[in-house]
Protein backbone atom coordinates (compact mmCIF):
# COMPACT_ATOMS: atom_id res chain seq x y z
CA UNK A 1 0.00 0.00 0.00
CA UNK A 2 1.19 3.52 -0.87
CA UNK A 3 1.28 5.30 1.69
CA UNK A 4 0.83 9.16 1.20
CA UNK A 5 1.03 12.70 3.20
CA UNK A 6 -0.15 16.01 2.33
CA UNK A 7 0.36 19.32 3.65
CA UNK A 8 -1.03 22.88 2.04
CA UNK A 9 1.53 25.42 2.60
CA UNK A 10 5.12 25.23 1.81
CA UNK A 11 8.48 24.07 2.95
CA UNK A 12 9.53 27.16 4.88
CA UNK A 13 12.15 25.96 7.52
CA UNK A 14 15.04 23.99 6.19
CA UNK A 15 16.06 22.91 9.94
CA UNK A 16 12.98 20.84 9.89
CA UNK A 17 13.19 19.88 5.83
CA UNK A 18 16.64 18.45 7.42
CA UNK A 19 15.10 16.17 9.87
CA UNK A 20 12.26 15.61 7.97
CA UNK A 21 14.72 13.84 5.28
CA UNK A 22 16.33 11.70 7.66
CA UNK A 23 12.85 10.13 8.51
CA UNK A 24 12.12 9.62 4.60
CA UNK A 25 14.95 7.81 4.22
CA UNK A 26 14.35 5.71 7.22
CA UNK A 27 11.25 5.11 5.88
CA UNK A 28 12.07 3.94 2.41
CA UNK A 29 13.59 0.29 3.88
CA UNK A 30 9.62 -0.38 5.13
CA UNK A 31 7.15 1.14 2.93
CA UNK A 32 6.67 3.09 -0.22
CA UNK A 33 5.94 6.39 1.03
CA UNK A 34 5.36 10.29 -0.81
CA UNK A 35 4.78 13.01 0.60
CA UNK A 36 4.17 16.66 -1.06
CA UNK A 37 2.60 20.02 -0.58
CA UNK A 38 -0.02 21.66 -1.90
CA UNK A 39 -0.29 25.71 -2.53
CA UNK A 40 -3.48 27.45 -2.65
CA UNK A 41 -3.67 31.31 -2.51
CA UNK A 42 -4.81 32.51 0.51
CA UNK A 43 -3.81 36.16 0.36
CA UNK A 44 -7.51 38.00 -0.47
CA UNK A 45 -9.38 34.85 0.05
CA UNK A 46 -12.00 34.35 2.54
CA UNK A 47 -11.52 31.50 4.82
CA UNK A 48 -14.45 29.54 3.47
CA UNK A 49 -12.65 29.97 -0.26
CA UNK A 50 -9.58 29.33 1.28
CA UNK A 51 -11.02 25.91 2.12
CA UNK A 52 -12.65 25.21 -0.61
CA UNK A 53 -10.17 25.63 -2.97
CA UNK A 54 -7.76 23.65 -0.70
CA UNK A 55 -10.47 20.51 -1.03
CA UNK A 56 -10.50 20.90 -4.59
CA UNK A 57 -7.12 20.54 -4.72
CA UNK A 58 -7.23 17.41 -2.58
CA UNK A 59 -9.83 15.64 -4.64
CA UNK A 60 -7.68 16.13 -7.83
CA UNK A 61 -4.84 14.26 -5.81
CA UNK A 62 -6.67 11.62 -4.18
CA UNK A 63 -7.57 8.48 -6.37
CA UNK A 64 -11.60 7.53 -5.31
CA UNK A 65 -10.66 4.21 -3.87
CA UNK A 66 -7.83 5.52 -1.45
CA UNK A 67 -8.51 5.75 2.35
CA UNK A 68 -8.51 9.28 2.88
CA UNK A 69 -7.30 10.01 7.20
CA UNK A 70 -7.07 13.85 7.83
CA UNK A 71 -5.07 14.78 11.05
CA UNK A 72 -7.28 17.12 12.79
CA UNK A 73 -7.34 18.64 16.19
CA UNK A 74 -10.63 16.83 17.39
CA UNK A 75 -10.20 13.47 16.04
CA UNK A 76 -9.32 10.49 17.70
CA UNK A 77 -6.14 10.20 19.98
CA UNK A 78 -4.04 6.69 19.43
CA UNK A 79 -1.28 5.40 21.24
CA UNK A 80 1.39 4.69 19.07
CA UNK A 81 0.63 1.15 19.27
CA UNK A 82 -2.97 1.58 18.42
CA UNK A 83 -1.98 3.44 15.12
CA UNK A 84 0.32 0.97 14.35
CA UNK A 85 -2.83 -1.31 14.47
CA UNK A 86 -5.06 1.18 12.54
CA UNK A 87 -2.31 1.54 9.82
CA UNK A 88 -2.48 -2.74 9.29
CA UNK A 89 -6.24 -2.74 9.61
CA UNK A 90 -5.92 -0.45 6.58
CA UNK A 91 -3.43 -2.30 4.93
CA UNK A 92 -5.94 -5.23 5.04
CA UNK A 93 -8.75 -3.40 3.24
CA UNK A 94 -6.53 -4.06 0.15
CA UNK A 95 -6.86 0.20 -0.94
CA UNK A 96 -3.94 0.95 -3.16
CA UNK A 97 -3.55 3.68 -1.31
CA UNK A 98 -3.66 5.93 1.62
CA UNK A 99 -3.46 9.97 2.41
CA UNK A 100 -3.24 11.33 5.45
CA UNK A 101 -3.79 15.36 5.20
CA UNK A 102 -2.45 17.95 7.46
CA UNK A 103 -4.95 20.64 7.35
CA UNK A 104 -4.02 24.48 7.26
CA UNK A 105 -4.51 26.66 10.03
CA UNK A 106 -8.45 26.80 9.05
CA UNK A 107 -9.02 22.94 9.76
CA UNK A 108 -10.51 21.51 6.38
CA UNK A 109 -13.46 22.23 4.46
CA UNK A 110 -16.68 20.11 5.77
CA UNK A 111 -16.68 18.34 2.38
CA UNK A 112 -13.47 16.65 2.96
CA UNK A 113 -14.67 16.10 6.81
CA UNK A 114 -17.28 14.29 5.12
CA UNK A 115 -15.71 12.13 2.36
CA UNK A 116 -13.06 11.02 5.09
CA UNK A 117 -12.99 7.63 6.19
CA UNK A 118 -10.91 8.76 9.38
CA UNK A 119 -9.97 11.86 11.99
CA UNK A 120 -6.56 11.60 14.07
CA UNK A 121 -5.36 13.62 16.02
CA UNK A 122 -1.67 13.63 17.10
CA UNK A 123 -1.48 15.84 20.30
CA UNK A 124 -4.48 18.40 21.73
CA UNK A 125 -2.07 20.87 21.26
CA UNK A 126 -1.29 22.99 18.48
CA UNK A 127 1.56 22.44 16.47
CA UNK A 128 2.62 24.28 12.72
CA UNK A 129 1.97 22.16 9.94
CA UNK A 130 5.83 21.70 9.74
CA UNK A 131 5.84 20.39 12.51
CA UNK A 132 3.39 17.82 12.02
CA UNK A 133 4.86 16.87 9.49
CA UNK A 134 7.73 15.23 11.23
CA UNK A 135 5.92 13.94 14.37
CA UNK A 136 3.85 12.21 11.38
CA UNK A 137 7.12 10.15 9.23
CA UNK A 138 7.82 9.52 13.39
CA UNK A 139 4.98 7.93 14.31
CA UNK A 140 4.63 6.18 11.11
CA UNK A 141 8.58 5.07 11.00
CA UNK A 142 7.50 3.82 14.53
CA UNK A 143 4.18 2.19 13.58
CA UNK A 144 5.87 0.33 11.00
CA UNK A 145 8.83 -0.79 13.15
CA UNK A 146 5.98 -1.91 15.43
CA UNK A 147 4.24 -3.93 12.90
CA UNK A 148 7.54 -5.63 12.16
CA UNK A 149 8.44 -6.38 15.96
CA UNK A 150 11.65 -4.41 15.94
CA UNK A 151 13.23 -2.70 18.72
CA UNK A 152 12.78 1.11 18.34
CA UNK A 153 9.59 1.48 20.13
CA UNK A 154 10.06 0.58 23.77
CA UNK B 1 10.98 32.86 36.32
CA UNK B 2 13.97 30.54 35.00
CA UNK B 3 12.51 27.75 33.28
CA UNK B 4 14.66 24.49 32.63
CA UNK B 5 14.23 21.62 30.92
CA UNK B 6 16.18 17.96 31.84
CA UNK B 7 16.32 15.41 29.56
CA UNK B 8 17.97 11.77 30.13
CA UNK B 9 20.49 10.31 27.83
CA UNK B 10 22.27 12.14 25.37
CA UNK B 11 21.91 14.55 22.78
CA UNK B 12 22.25 11.46 19.60
CA UNK B 13 20.60 13.53 16.49
CA UNK B 14 22.55 16.32 15.53
CA UNK B 15 19.39 17.16 12.88
CA UNK B 16 17.26 17.51 15.82
CA UNK B 17 19.84 19.50 17.54
CA UNK B 18 19.79 22.19 14.93
CA UNK B 19 16.10 22.11 15.12
CA UNK B 20 16.24 22.62 19.21
CA UNK B 21 18.73 25.22 19.35
CA UNK B 22 16.26 27.66 16.47
CA UNK B 23 13.69 27.09 19.38
CA UNK B 24 16.45 28.28 21.74
CA UNK B 25 17.14 31.13 19.82
CA UNK B 26 13.83 32.54 19.53
CA UNK B 27 12.95 31.69 23.99
CA UNK B 28 15.66 33.49 24.30
CA UNK B 29 13.76 36.83 23.28
CA UNK B 30 10.72 35.75 25.58
CA UNK B 31 12.33 34.17 28.54
CA UNK B 32 15.61 32.70 30.75
CA UNK B 33 15.72 28.93 29.70
CA UNK B 34 17.71 26.55 30.20
CA UNK B 35 18.21 22.50 29.52
CA UNK B 36 20.20 19.78 30.33
CA UNK B 37 20.92 16.47 29.87
CA UNK B 38 21.22 14.08 32.52
CA UNK B 39 23.34 10.63 31.88
CA UNK B 40 22.41 7.74 34.00
CA UNK B 41 24.48 4.65 33.80
CA UNK B 42 22.28 2.09 32.45
CA UNK B 43 23.95 -1.23 31.58
CA UNK B 44 23.71 -3.73 34.09
CA UNK B 45 21.31 -1.68 36.20
CA UNK B 46 17.77 -2.69 36.69
CA UNK B 47 14.74 -1.05 35.79
CA UNK B 48 14.59 0.03 39.43
CA UNK B 49 18.29 0.79 39.91
CA UNK B 50 18.17 3.13 36.87
CA UNK B 51 14.93 5.13 38.05
CA UNK B 52 16.55 5.22 41.37
CA UNK B 53 19.29 6.62 40.05
CA UNK B 54 17.87 9.17 37.53
CA UNK B 55 15.78 10.43 40.76
CA UNK B 56 19.08 10.80 42.86
CA UNK B 57 20.06 13.02 40.05
CA UNK B 58 17.06 15.18 39.24
CA UNK B 59 16.94 15.88 43.13
CA UNK B 60 20.57 17.07 43.04
CA UNK B 61 20.15 19.58 40.33
CA UNK B 62 16.50 20.59 40.90
CA UNK B 63 16.40 23.58 44.16
CA UNK B 64 13.44 22.29 46.69
CA UNK B 65 11.40 25.17 46.09
CA UNK B 66 10.88 24.68 42.39
CA UNK B 67 8.31 23.76 40.73
CA UNK B 68 8.54 20.26 39.30
CA UNK B 69 6.67 19.12 36.53
CA UNK B 70 6.60 15.79 34.58
CA UNK B 71 6.37 15.24 30.85
CA UNK B 72 4.59 12.18 31.19
CA UNK B 73 2.16 9.58 29.16
CA UNK B 74 -0.07 9.47 32.05
CA UNK B 75 -0.26 13.25 32.80
CA UNK B 76 -2.79 15.94 31.73
CA UNK B 77 -3.08 16.87 28.00
CA UNK B 78 -3.28 20.83 27.30
CA UNK B 79 -4.15 22.67 24.20
CA UNK B 80 -1.68 25.08 23.63
CA UNK B 81 -3.78 27.97 25.12
CA UNK B 82 -4.91 25.75 28.32
CA UNK B 83 -0.45 25.10 28.68
CA UNK B 84 -0.42 29.06 28.29
CA UNK B 85 -2.62 29.64 31.46
CA UNK B 86 -0.68 26.63 33.26
CA UNK B 87 2.39 28.29 32.33
CA UNK B 88 1.36 31.89 33.54
CA UNK B 89 -0.39 29.98 36.93
CA UNK B 90 2.57 28.58 37.25
CA UNK B 91 4.93 32.47 37.06
CA UNK B 92 1.85 33.53 39.66
CA UNK B 93 3.50 31.83 42.48
CA UNK B 94 5.92 33.67 42.36
CA UNK B 95 8.51 30.62 42.66
CA UNK B 96 12.12 31.16 41.06
CA UNK B 97 12.07 28.13 38.69
CA UNK B 98 10.53 25.80 37.25
CA UNK B 99 11.68 22.37 36.04
CA UNK B 100 10.07 19.98 33.06
CA UNK B 101 11.74 16.23 33.50
CA UNK B 102 11.45 14.46 29.91
CA UNK B 103 11.30 10.35 31.15
CA UNK B 104 13.49 8.40 30.27
CA UNK B 105 12.32 4.70 28.74
CA UNK B 106 10.69 3.54 31.78
CA UNK B 107 9.12 6.19 32.72
CA UNK B 108 10.23 8.25 36.18
CA UNK B 109 10.73 6.48 40.30
CA UNK B 110 7.76 6.85 41.85
CA UNK B 111 9.51 9.20 44.30
CA UNK B 112 9.73 11.29 41.77
CA UNK B 113 5.69 11.21 40.52
CA UNK B 114 5.34 11.63 44.31
CA UNK B 115 7.68 14.89 44.48
CA UNK B 116 6.38 15.76 41.29
CA UNK B 117 3.89 19.32 41.02
CA UNK B 118 2.21 18.49 37.72
CA UNK B 119 2.11 15.62 35.37
CA UNK B 120 1.83 16.92 31.49
CA UNK B 121 1.27 15.16 28.77
CA UNK B 122 2.01 16.17 25.31
CA UNK B 123 0.52 13.50 23.14
CA UNK B 124 -0.99 9.80 23.92
CA UNK B 125 1.59 8.83 20.84
CA UNK B 126 5.48 7.85 22.34
CA UNK B 127 8.43 9.76 20.72
CA UNK B 128 11.96 9.42 21.38
CA UNK B 129 13.25 12.03 23.96
CA UNK B 130 15.00 13.58 22.10
CA UNK B 131 11.72 14.42 19.44
CA UNK B 132 10.17 15.43 23.29
CA UNK B 133 12.35 18.06 23.57
CA UNK B 134 11.45 19.48 20.28
CA UNK B 135 7.71 19.44 21.28
CA UNK B 136 8.36 20.52 24.08
CA UNK B 137 10.54 24.06 22.85
CA UNK B 138 8.02 24.69 20.46
CA UNK B 139 4.96 24.18 22.69
CA UNK B 140 6.77 26.36 25.10
CA UNK B 141 7.70 29.29 22.30
CA UNK B 142 3.83 28.93 21.69
CA UNK B 143 2.98 29.76 24.84
CA UNK B 144 5.33 32.95 25.59
CA UNK B 145 3.96 34.39 22.38
CA UNK B 146 -0.01 33.47 23.37
CA UNK B 147 0.77 35.08 26.72
CA UNK B 148 2.12 37.92 24.63
CA UNK B 149 -0.32 38.57 22.55
CA UNK B 150 1.55 37.71 19.41
CA UNK B 151 0.94 36.32 16.12
CA UNK B 152 2.24 32.99 16.18
CA UNK B 153 -0.40 31.05 17.60
CA UNK B 154 -3.06 31.07 15.21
Amino acid sequence: MRINLICFGKKNDPFIEDLYLQYLKRLKHYTNFNSEFIQVKTKGNSEEDQLFNEYQKVIQIVPKESVLVLLDEGGKQFTSVEFSSFLQSKFNTGAKSIYFIIGSSYGFHKELYHQANDKISLSKMTFTHQMCRIFFVEQLYRALTILKGEKYHH
